[in-house]
């Protein structure tokens, strides 16, 4: 029985996981720090490999990383969080060591894929996938295929222009979706708010994030309230547009900011159903919570696997 | 040798090709209009279909039809110009009649297909193509194969919000792409600024589209010129968004509104350029005209039963 080396690369933990080819169970996983001083984070990941390294012959080594990266030729472009690995060839680099084939991915493309191969999109051919936290990210299924476009960079879902004279989002662009329903949106919100003379259960405090501003909502804070349902509207229109590209029959939504639930799902619902040109968008529509936590990453690199092995 | 029939199924006329299965050079055309009093668009189509109807074995009939339709379940859901086509089931019907495998896609999809296997697409995998014209259509082509979605309602490009407080779309929602870009919305640009006593080469004129204001702008109207302006801002925004959706390799543009050229291209260009989150997006990326003019529906439909066919 041959295994597949999943790996979730992040900027503070590396994952490792060891599937036999035909399982979701993995025989063993193990996590370590990403940074560590006087060692780089390709020096971590290599001893991560090493000393996991099974006795049973190894298929592959797949690997979810942050982009944006090249999955085709096997190059990571810039990884906010890794300082050096800019136009980083790794998997030349690891299948040279290793002398196994070796697969890149986009973690929040993997995600996706892992999701509808073993988790909430199972049975469809058609999924959107967003994820929620400080920033948003995302993954599509088209017709049975994760979608990557020419250079891998397809797919960047929270970097959709729906506010063109909004905040600017982390990437330097004004009003993209991310920038006004992430976490940091969200708490932007909050505190722009608060800045201008508004009351609020918060005021006062310096450090807060969506958290923090969701337990307010739940208690009855007007502002907090506003602030998800602001966060929700805009996200609606969003994924209104991308009905109108996709028309998938599922929505699948993760992260962080997603356990909020009926906070801002329901503004979401709300300017959806309003948004969409033909109710024929939403007949069947499945919406639906991620079902694979922190594991989507894992599982989205050995689906990633399976499907070059094939 | 066996022929494919390939239609393209309009408002105004209906269009045969037969085609040797293996050639893009039809053996014959023929084209009739839609209307006729006393006879339903479905007794045109038919008698079109049997005056043409080949000594040679038919392999299949293809259509293309404006939208919304599903291509999967082979039903024109409601076609704005054609009176009585709700949930109209046309491929049931024609392959009852005919005995025939009969295909069916959105119109605007099918001429983004031609374009690629038989166009200017041609050696690209990942193409985003868009018509200009009265409205905004498009389709894409993901990793080689043509996005459709769950029911066939994906890549209605021209409904993209850009504009969250803009025009009302044709379709009833505020701001797409559609009610700013298009020749409508180019229009209506004009005449409103006209309205509010802004002076042009078009004043006094009651009758005007696209094509009047674009030879107005070339003879230096300054209304005029800053009408294509807007529209091509406002398209190079929304094409920024299609490649960070998308990442397509090659940018297609049909429709009558194209042939304005750089009055249009070229606002569209800089607004692009700076819009794009990543350069990466604009690297190698090929923008051109689309070359099979009002044939990319016939040979889209060729296309997509020689696929359907394999």
């Amino acid at each position: 029985m041959s295994l597949i080396l999943a790996l979730d690369i992040g900027g503070t933990q590396l994952r490792l996981a060891a599937f036999p080819n035909n399982s979701t169970t993995p025989l063993r996983t193990q996590r370590i720090p990403t940074q560590c001083p006087g060692e780089s984070a390709y020096e971590r990941l290599t001893g991560l490999l090493d000393s996991s390294w099974p006795d049973e012959p190894v298929a592959a080594i797949s690997a979810a990383c942050p982009g944006p990266l090249d999955p085709e030729r096997g190059i990571i472009l810039s990884t906010p969080n890794i300082p050096g690995w800019i136009n980083f060839p790794l998997v030349e680099m690891l299948s040279s060591r290793y002398k196994v084939p070796v697969f890149l991915g986009n973690d929040a493309n993997l995600a996706a894929l892992g999701e509808w191969k073993y988790g909430a999109g199972r049975g469809h051919d058609n999924v959107l996938y967003l994820t929620i936290s400080t920033g948003i990210g995302g993954g599509v299924i088209c017709g049975g295929r994760l979608l990557t476009g020419a250079h891998g960079m397809a797919a960047e879902l929270g970097h959709l222009t729906i506010q063109p004279d909004g905040p600017l989002c982390a990437c330097g662009q004004p009003g993209h979706l991310e920038a006004i329903s992430s976490g940091t949106g969200i708490a932007r919100y909050v505190k722009e708010q608060i800045a201008l003379g508004r009351r609020s259960a918060l005021s006062g405090l310096t450090q807060f994030g969506a958290r923090e501003i969701a337990a307010a909502a739940s208690k009855g804070d007007e502002l907090s309230l506003e602030a998800f349902s602001q966060a929700g509207k805009w996200l609606g229109l969003a994924v209104a547009n991308y009905l109108h590209i996709f028309n998938p029959s599922v929505l699948i939504f993760g992260g962080g900011v997603s356990q909020s639930g009926d906070l801002l799902f329901d503004p979401m619902k709300r300017t959806m159903a309003q948004s969409v040109m033909d109710q024929g968008y939403l007949d069947g529509l499945e919406i639906t919570n991620a079902q694979l936590g922190d594991d989507a990453g894992l599982l989205g690199a050995l689906a990633q696997a399976q499907i070059m092995l094939r």
